[in-house]
């Protein structure tokens, strides 16, 4: 499957485990470049379209010349809506203990946003999936961030670790679109190429 | 977490490596022993009691002297449902293209029945998930089929696979009560015990 991409030589802008192991399971052949950027978004953006600005933002950041021949970059991002915030990566243990007890007992949105870029054509989209988590506990909350440490990690969790499995009782939408990438969604977009 | 179990000696009764993954994910140790059983049920039964009856089937089989001391028994059974049919496990490739097929560009229901059994205790539940698969090509189905050969799977697919990722574009529920462990509601009930 995708054979249309053989022609690419396709370089994966992210340094996310998550990200690199989901664009493998849809059978894509990369290498990993990054790019860091100054992840500022306009004030006025609305907080649905932060995700996709970021990718595309991400993807620009590339100069052609450093790019290898017949070159493709993805790029994407991922951010948490709760309550009309967005939650980022948290700074320490209290943050992410903040984070995570503002996600107990309700729905967030998880928002991932894709740029695929070649010479050619440059397309971004976004895909939104609803998270809905239980009423955690203190001890819970502590128990889940001092043993998974998810500082690297929007709002806070990871939702293929311990509080994924015993915290959320709902997705609606893509579950790998939570994890960080909306593959089914990128599956499409890359047939076109 | 779920110190309260230290008390069980706790019996897993299942040979899919996904539900020994999502278990210990949980955070339960436990040992795997397993015990067939005739998969029949009431011609009569509604197909919505089918995973959870099966479930409670495969905890009876066992007979107390088999078990350790401070015994737990868990045992579980997931069932794919659409359009009025239970899809099991396909009986050869043929049969699984048919299956994918069957699912392909629809709505279909994933019902996972448990049973959480020790001496004084027997509690059985079970939790769906609706899953939607996109318009599959035909040369999609037999890709799949062919490099991952779904045959001990229900319905012919497993979600964490590529067709999980290039296939399904909406999952409603628990993503992992589609791979075969509805952790979220197990977690909850083995606090109880």
């Amino acid at each position: 499957m995708l054979g249309n991409l053989n022609k690419y030589n396709i370089v994966l802008a992210s340094k996310s485990p998550r990200r690199q192991e989901l664009l493998k399971g849809i059978g894509v052949d990369f290498t990993v470049l990054t790019k860091g950027i100054d992840e500022n978004y306009p004030a006025r953006l609305p907080l649905i379209d932060v995700a996709p600005f970021l990718s595309l933002k991400k993807a620009k950041a590339f100069e052609e010349a450093e790019l290898p021949e017949n070159y493709m970059v993805i790029t994407a991002d991922t951010v948490v809506i709760v309550e009309n915030e967005i939650l980022g990566k948290p700074k320490d243990r209290n943050d992410a203990i903040r984070m995570i007890h503002m996600l107990s007992g309700k729905v967030h949105k998880v928002v991932t946003g894709v740029t695929v870029h070649t010479k050619e054509m440059t397309k971004t989209f976004s895909v939104i999936s609803k998270v809905t988590f239980e009423n955690l506990e203190n001890q819970e909350v502590e128990y889940y961030v001092d043993n998974y440490r998810p500082y690297d990690k929007a709002g806070a969790y990871g939702v293929q670790e311990w509080i994924g499995y015993c915290g959320v009782c709902n997705v609606e939408g893509s579950y790998f679109n939570v994890m960080g990438l909306p593959t089914q969604k990128l599956y499409k977009v890359l047939k076109e190429f």
